[in-house]
């Protein structure tokens, strides 16, 4: 990847002639069946440009409170847009109930502002990656035409959701009107992602880029790094999957019987996430100290539960690794 | 009323020297216990400059889903204010439940912004004008306190809220940082409202009235009749309750057996307002056309039910003449 | 106006039921050849609403310096709408240099603003009461529309400009695309202002209005006033105009020859305001002193000179008061 | 400058873990002489997150007209942070006039926003890089204090600025509350941006660049380019006013007699661009069209103006080509 940095072919891409920036967003509106596509700093400034584009004064948008644009992106819609939200309760699986949204959507009336935008999160950062179905996908499409609305996918995990849903990513992609991903993260790119829409949409997204400091000379460093990000995604991500598979399932089989109920590793629909769930006999500060002594920090998700996120860091021998540990952890509990 | 208006004593608000005005914000400050007040255009405008004059650019408001300020203000807060809001479900008693509310609060994390106010409403409109119950509101200042938040209570009905609890306007601020109550609507007055709160957070609202536009040369006008509504405020509201209990116990006592599961009014911690469900044998749409052709008109508040609001302008001869065109509906539906 | 106050027929003018109300804005929309009118609190909400339903997010407009848009309304279109702005200097005579407005008309460029509006004031408050030319607003039309701006004009005097310029309010509407003007200062009303334009820009700002908290319900007495105020709009400012005169001419002419290059009052293109400056032997602070202890209130406009307002509660009595307190004031200068 | 790319220790500058980042924001608040200092993408991002630090809603900023974040950041301060600005006029040496600051500085009134923040850029873009003088620089200072306001400081090209005034950075930086300096342009890096200033003003700005999208994980590549852009910093901007020294001596030199007054370039206070004006019987479009046809790319600044910017890029050879053609150019010009 420095290779690539060092051997890219760099321009001015704040008046767009950086050539290596050009090639990966034409490359990026092929990829996932858009007209266009605006290569950005990070996944939160797509977002935003994202919401900054489909939503004017007096436009209101509607989310997932626990999805990463509400959550965890500093309320910047309302913050710098001025775009007011209803943010719904998000389901174990990522979604929103439909009749939530439906029931969000405002009608014509001075009262109430203009429900412009539906925001879905695909894998769901904060239900353990769980990627939204197809069928979700449709049925969400279906309401937003009923309502005239626009969907923004927060995609900084698509190549995930694909994997998991084994479908390509352009698919996904076509339920929605505008989608942003992250070459950082799984991907391995050290920053930079993308944002694709349609030519309309992106042009605004480009002049608001420029509103937020998001102009950068020369990208081609970083774009260079996500193109090679890209050519790997999918042998990437499957890996990732595999261990988080091959983590969950070592995890429950180290497990012993009268422990089960108390210490338990979801293996249902992952993706590149696992999830354990701690309880009675043990709790989730006894697993992440106990990791600690030993050297590998586990983030607690909430009371309840710990999430250990794979990526291209971690390799099948770190695997081995940690269930070895596992297994001195689960011999150490006094049954 | 009139005679209220046009005897009054004005002077320009704009500069602090309408005397009739000054009399009444000070009256208000009294009444609810608090060191200020500002009489302001309306209760949107009342709202706005309590949530502008709490939270600055950075904070988040947290508001359920179907109180006034989120619903019926245009998301003012957001589209004018840039203020973000985490909105919440609201229980069918107009409360939303304290954990839900704490697990709204944000951590202090670059990635989030920072919670700053809990908006409550009280009695709640969309419940049907349920009052909130002095324990409610003190577990809600329990909350705010540990995590350093201010309550905003919309009262814009508190006389309802007070009446119905049998407590003193002045205790069901105690729990709040500052209220907004309307004199127009069940009050009687033609418009305007009052804000109450600390000194300084009613010098910043009046900075941001000028800056909305609100600011009032010879409001005493309004002033005038303003003073004259909260004279009978008591008076007016208990009657409109006793209306009100009157209305629903009418009904219920002329419905016959074999309807009472398709027709109801609620009587439980009635206010001002009589809901009365529809399901099987009987409809919204079908009741409120039958006293439509009897020239009276109802709204239906959602699929299944029928707000109806008592106020000064309906008398008891009026209450027996609904009740006689009900008698009339229910004799009419072939069971 | 008290008893039009009283006579008044009310309705709820959030729902656009007040007949009077209604009344008024169809007059006013007639009067000033516009398609449609909406009646606000005040003038600083009506510049408030026209700016937020000319420009949406990523606008600009232009203003002078010292308009009172953007010298006596808190900067709320920044502020509340998040519009930027040029400002530029205003001459003596309350105009914007065209080459002046024309240089700040931005590119079409990402890293620029969208110029949309540019906004005058008409008669020019800070510049002593002067009217714009018939020949000036024709200027800014026409380069408005050769860059396809839109033009606001703070026409809160505009009866003054009318009979200054000895045209129709209507022709000065003409060149702009839409006006506000208070019923209240010269023209003698409590409150109340109006806003005017195309019939699609009035239904936002009336959308606006609710958002701002601008919504009224029984505006009609407020409308009533209004209307009265109209009927004598003419006649008032044109006993403004005249008393500015004599009030101006009566200084000049009791000023001894050895002071008359101290103290002067301006007498070219005088409306309803008097402009006296003071230099070399008198001071404004002197002047406004002793009118003072003679129980008048006067302004100083800025360091060297004052401010002297007509309106209707200044009769020809009071005149005469000010001249001989003024003949007493210059005997008492030793020369 | 890629060599350091691919050697710089990385880490997530997200959670403060970049030790190049730490260590050239460490560097950079030394060297301009504050506490500490943020590394943001682009000069455009540094201003924006200066001005929404030092900004709240209500508040004002005083900024030149021709300033580069008044004209070519899109009135992002206004846009997203609700900013309103009283923009002046800028003299040819890139200073707004003292009296016009403070004449712009608001009253402490209702009516009125609160000035905050005064902006101004050294050197001076649009003045042809005018550097500002140390008396101008303590002259802004004295009236900031005086009114208890905050300086920010565009110092994209501060280091043109210290040379061409013989000072160091770190006095520059003495009068003024924050600065922010450029990596690109002048300096070499392919991008980037610092901002310097108090640790309570970078620690807010941080929390902002998280909300325009500007956190950036593995920043140290750039930063890794950045400190090499800084070590050579002297004697790259040394080059770049001494090639333009030599530029518009050797054009003014080459100038025949008979067209002196036609086309000039000015020598006085030289940075690193060479304005030259064109007038009577020569064009900048002329001009332009000429060098174009021997592939060198000048811009017309304005009507009567051409900029060259000098910059690492262009060695001596390609000052003595263009010299060369522009002999070419004024022999062919019929006199």
């Amino acid at each position: 990847m420095k290779k690539a940095m060092v051997e890219a072919i760099l321009g001015d891409d704040v008046f767009g002639e950086d050539p290596t920036v050009n090639q990966l967003e034409k490359r990026c509106a092929a990829l996932f069946g858009k007209e266009a596509a605006l290569f950005v700093l990070s996944g939160t400034m797509g977002n935003l440009l994202a919401v900054l584009s489909h939503c004017q004064r007096g436009d209101e948008l509607i989310v997932g409170r626990h999805n990463h644009i509400h959550k965890w992106e500093q309320g910047n819609y309302a913050q710098l847009g001025g775009i007011s939200a209803t943010t719904l309760k998000v389901n174990p699986d990522g979604t929103m109930d439909p009749n939530d949204i439906e029931d969000a959507i405002r009608a014509n009336d001075q009262h109430m502002p203009r429900t412009a935008l539906v925001c879905i999160e695909n894998t769901h950062n904060f239900a353990g990656g769980k990627a939204l179905s197809t069928d979700y996908l449709k049925s969400v499409r279906k309401l937003a035409d009923k309502h005239k609305l626009k969907v923004h996918m927060d995609g900084a995990r698509i190549y995930n959701a694909a994997i998991a849903l084994n479908v390509d990513v352009s698919e996904i992609c076509s339920y929605v009107d505008s989608m942003m991903m992250c070459f950082s993260k799984g991907l391995g790119a050290p920053m930079g992602s993308i944002l694709v829409g349609t030519r309309q949409f992106i042009d605004e997204a480009r002049k608001k880029r420029k509103a937020v400091g998001g102009g950068w000379r020369q990208a081609g460093i970083l774009a260079a790094c996500a193109n090679l990000a890209l050519d790997r995604a999918v042998e990437t991500i499957e890996r990732d999957h595999r261990h988080a598979k091959l983590l969950a399932k070592g995890i429950n089989e180290r497990t012993p019987e009268a422990l089960k109920s108390s210490i338990h590793a979801d293996e249902k629909d992952i993706t590149n996430m696992v999830l354990v769930t701690c309880k009675d006999k043990v709790t989730t500060s006894q697993v992440v100290a106990f990791f600690q002594s030993h050297s590998i920090l586990f983030m607690a998700f909430d009371s309840s539960r710990i999430r250990i996120v794979l990526n291209w860091g971690v390799c099948e021998n770190d695997l081995h690794k940690i269930l070895d540990i596992y297994q001195t952890f689960v011999d150490s509990i006094k049954i």
